[in-house]
């Protein structure tokens, strides 16, 4: 799992019937101080609600989607999980 | 999933029977203002058309393409899942 | 499997409910040596309560997170399976 | 899937008794234009008789050996699945 | 699967009992010639007895573990499958 901030929202003509309704999402990957990291972007199914500027988990396994969708039709493998509210860092 | 510009179609004349017939394309990464990323270029499976230059999103993940298949019977585990029209981004 | 450092504590408000009550664990990526790599950082499950500045064994997968939950309903794929007390180098 | 092209042939003594007559290859990754990438190499099993110098599609999940193997007994996830005869590049 | 160098033996006290009395052996990828690469190092369940600098072909599912240990409880999907005697290089 991975954490990412959202950066925007993808629209789609040509859609699996599985994916439709869903909102697709375009996550960049941040460190633990939130700088933007030198990494692909990642496109994550978004059910959580999460909003462009979140910092969101993202999970990219097929298995914990299905679980989350509760059917395994959609043919996708990558979700937000949740929106983080805070990273606690204790310096050692 | 990734994001990823189409580039090019491969010709292979030794395939798997369940390939056979099925396009597989050649796809560059690129990040949300469609430049292209220094990244490894992956080859998908095509099941919705995508021609070259079209933007698409690449699921990389075995049970994904066979729910798309409806068999388990191809040794592919990267397809494109839709071609994308649009990606709104809004500064924060 | 990596080998990494637990970093922080990710604390977030929407979660799904069979994540509740579990840590999830910011960890970045060590070498033999134990010195910081340049790669993502990645978010881990952890059950074998672990620390701040503990080194870590992480695997991905979620089959193997399946296993030690005991159910398959986490939307998760990352966890920590031991803390490392030491690690023999042999120089050749 | 992955683009690259065949290196060399690896031999050895210990070997998993599922593993023991396959050839297992070690590949190259390389761009559409046949350039050398600066990527790992990978180790293959190779089910389609590919030879030294061949440029061939790799595919990277178990299942999707189990399939060509016809049961589920060989330790490896990294399959040739066909020779690549040519790249058909349209430029945009 | 790739290749890589056997570097170091990891020693931890928490164990999950199914790992208990296997052995975890860090290992260093390396290129065709047995060059380090500069790649993060991945953790390896060892069943083939590799000692430190022995050249391995690692796999990375959770799958092949659980054929190769024939029960799916041990938490692991990085394994050794054998190790390499030699690399037949044929330039072309």
């Amino acid at each position: 799992m991975i954490l990412g901030i959202v950066k925007g929202n993808l629209v789609s003509t040509i859609k699996n019937e599985y994916l439709r309704g869903h909102k697709l999402l375009l996550i960049s990957q941040i460190d633990i101080n939130g700088n933007l990291l030198d990494k692909q972007e990642v496109i994550a199914l978004d059910l959580v609600d999460a909003g462009i500027g979140d910092k969101v988990i993202v999970v990219q396994e097929g298995d914990a989607i299905q679980q989350m969708l509760g059917h395994s039709n959609a043919p996708v493998n990558t979700m937000i999980i949740c929106v983080v509210d805070n990273i606690e860092v204790i310096e050692n």
